[in-house]
């Protein structure tokens, strides 16, 4: 059906905004109580993802309820802001329509803010035994197969298998790798330490492989170093001009080396989002952003912008401005003011990135972060980054339990969200059924 | 593999406990540190659950790490007590022998505290339909469907299937069904009712079917009555000597009367886990619980303990113990006394169920409670119910975060859990896999 929104007939001006991340909440918040405006703000996940922790849901630090935040929660008090969940399957920039799978809106304005996701490279039979880290059920599910691989080590006898169960392999030496490496090494060595009894946790070995020549490449080589050195001193083994040939279900084959391991995660690759522009000549870059002009908005669609990882937007030296949350906050207030200034037939103006800097975590009381000419490491560098870190969460309403849960962490180097959850509640009723039958064979331990 | 436990060369007296849940883990923690036994608890899931509280998981109150507590975290600084995952296939009583998935264990003392589950009455094929409510997963199975209801009931345009969307029937007049009722009848008026702009959540009916004549059955008729009177002010419609006769995906059929929902949970039967006894005479009672003798042991078996809702353990007139946490703490108690007695050859003592009472929740601020001779409802009852619970949570490492969350539901009437979380992690990702092609059709709004 096609919606033809009340708030039209008001008169007022439609923005929609796809993506419900850092880039589009942003932009919605801007336009919130604008008179000439009405947003519609569209995702397929009901939630808005703190993403730069997304890594301690994965490793048991964080419950997933304390990096998400219900998107209808933000706006439940702002009039003239609606949120819609759902997919856009097809875009008409000429004719200025979102085609959804339910719905279809005229817009006069569009902000495309659809993020970014692993590429495996033109290898996706890689995906299953490499998952990535982008989403909620990405990190429950890296954490339910880190917890379950102690936990079949725990249990099995023959030593070369428990080897084998005991590899973590992380695929990727950017952020994403460095911290979920360290934080693997983390639990290895301090959390998990004391709860197994046959096993020793020590011998878990976590390997980081990065096909390029350092870690972290987006920072200066000196941070590259120190990041290296004190991963290796968490115990990581750090593989640096590694190409992955081949992951499957028994391990993973670097170069001509094999390393057998049942846990292997994907931090490497990222690649913008796609969507369908019914034809229109849209201009991508290698990594699929979209390129846009110093005002943020699509050559020759004057009022359709794109923002954050989803885009390429031009910075200094050639280079693109960096995919980071504080990039796409900047970018999506930017492209708010703009709506408002072609609106009131104010001149546009050009994006201008405030470079914050870059942080990256290594284990649990270390870090690495430059912003402009200033470098950092150590623990002074950590500090700087849960500092950072909780500031952002300031908004988000768990910020109370989760800054007790850093606290606790931190204090007693606990491991609360240590769930194992089945992948499909389907899974685990359906043994609970067969416990049912006093059939032979058909007994199972019970679920607490 | 046929595992001699290096403790039994020791030759301590090696105690399995089938189960994780309040009786199982009471036992093994009864036991910690004494000289004479070693202690193996299995369980088949990582996690011992605080069930009480699972419906404020499933009406998004509360994380699931918020009421889950790693079973090995418990014993992680206790020498005799191993914690197994992992399923248990057959029990043969007469050889003393556990045969798990993966083990094979001989022991001198086994305490069954496998739990119960939800009954179909023979309608397995209700299941898909109307999950019940006794694991994590089912309760965020629940959840998702809650908040799935709302959010298509926002897109829908069609008036009558918004109705259905909007229609809650939860099957069961016992505490599950009344607390799930009353949670869900408080989420749609209070928490949610500020969240969506084109639907009116007070159209959202929640209907509670019970096929006795009063809620409740296990309380005094009076607080039978009383809760139907809270629930309905709350906005409930309860339903008393109603049969469903039909449960699929367009809704559910009571008597003659037919009610169109997506959302039905499951709050009736319960019936005991079943074992496999290798054909061993264990007698059972009609839910399947197994018969127990007033020191706990099976008939016959004088070394094989049933304690918490797998067990049927003869109270007064004829009673059973009710299936209670309370109750199964101290069968747990008792056990573990019971073995440390036969050990130094002290006389068996039979079990006396001190009786602690009865509580169920109402919505958010009323409860109903009875104990002994007493009975409360309304608000007093309410605080009462949430001093227990919040006192039974001590022990538990993330009552600081559950308490703040229970001063900000209640102050502000919000809840934070609010996640719609996929059943895959891969359904997720294979949509961004399609997103990442251009090709037309693949386009997908992103994930935030």
């Amino acid at each position: 059906m096609r919606v033809v929104h009340p708030a039209q007939a008001k008169g007022k001006k439609i923005v929609i905004v796809i993506g419900g991340g850092f880039g589009g909440l942003n932009t919605a918040l801007a336009l919130a109580e604008k008179s000439d405006v009405f947003v519609i703000l569209i995702d397929q996940r009901n939630h808005h993802l703190f993403q730069p922790l997304l890594y301690q849901v994965a490793t048991a630090g964080l419950n997933p309820g304390d990096i998400a935040l219900p998107i209808r929660a933000e706006f439940s008090d702002i009039s003239n802001v609606e949120v819609h969940l759902g997919t856009v399957e097809r875009i008409d920039l000429k004719e200025r329509v979102v085609y959804g799978s339910d719905i279809e809106i005229e817009f006069d304005f569009l902000v495309l803010a659809c993020g970014a996701q692993h590429s495996y490279f033109g290898h996706p039979e890689w995906e299953p035994y490499a998952p990535g880290l982008k989403t909620l059920e990405q990190a429950t599910e890296i954490r339910r197969r880190i917890l379950t691989a102690f936990e079949e080590a725990e249990n099995e006898l023959d030593s070369e298998k428990q080897n084998s169960l005991l590899n973590f392999v992380v695929v990727g030496g950017g952020a994403t790798g460095v911290e979920l490496a360290g934080a693997i090494a983390d639990i290895a060595r301090t959390v998990i330490v004391d709860d197994f009894k046959r096993i020793d946790p020590e011998r878990a070995r976590v390997i980081l492989i990065e096909a390029g020549s350092r870690l972290l490449a987006a920072f200066d080589p000196e941070l590259s170093d120190r990041t290296r050195e004190d991963l290796e001193e968490l115990g990581v083994e750090v593989r640096l001009n590694s190409r992955v040939e081949k992951i499957d279900e028994t391990g993973v084959r670097v170069g001509t080396d094999f390393i057998p391991s049942r846990s292997v995660f994907w931090g490497a690759g990222v690649a913008a989002r796609r969507l369908d522009f019914s034809g229109a000549n849209v201009e991508l870059d290698r990594s699929g952003r979209i390129v846009v002009g110093r005002d943020l908005a699509l050559p020759g669609f004057a009022n359709v912008f794109c923002i954050g990882d989803q885009a390429a937007v031009p910075w200094k030296d050639g280079m693109i401005v960096p995919g980071l949350a504080p990039a796409a906050i900047q970018e999506g207030k930017h492209v708010a003011s703009q709506i408002l200034a072609v609106i009131s037939n104010r001149k546009r103006r050009d994006f201008s990135y405030l470079d914050k800097g870059m942080m990256a975590t290594i284990g649990k009381n270390r870090a690495v972060m430059q912003a402009g000419g200033i470098k950092m490491s150590g623990f002074i560098a950590w500090q700087a980054w849960l500092f950072v870190h909780i500031f952002y969460l300031i908004g988000f309403r768990n910020r109370v339990s989760v800054m007790s849960q850093w606290v606790w962490n931190y204090l007693f180097s606990k491991r609360g969200a240590r769930l194992i959850t089945e992948r499909d509640w389907r899974l685990v009723k359906s043994q609970a059924a067969m416990a049912s039958t006093p059939s032979p064979g058909g007994g199972r331990a019970p679920s607490s």
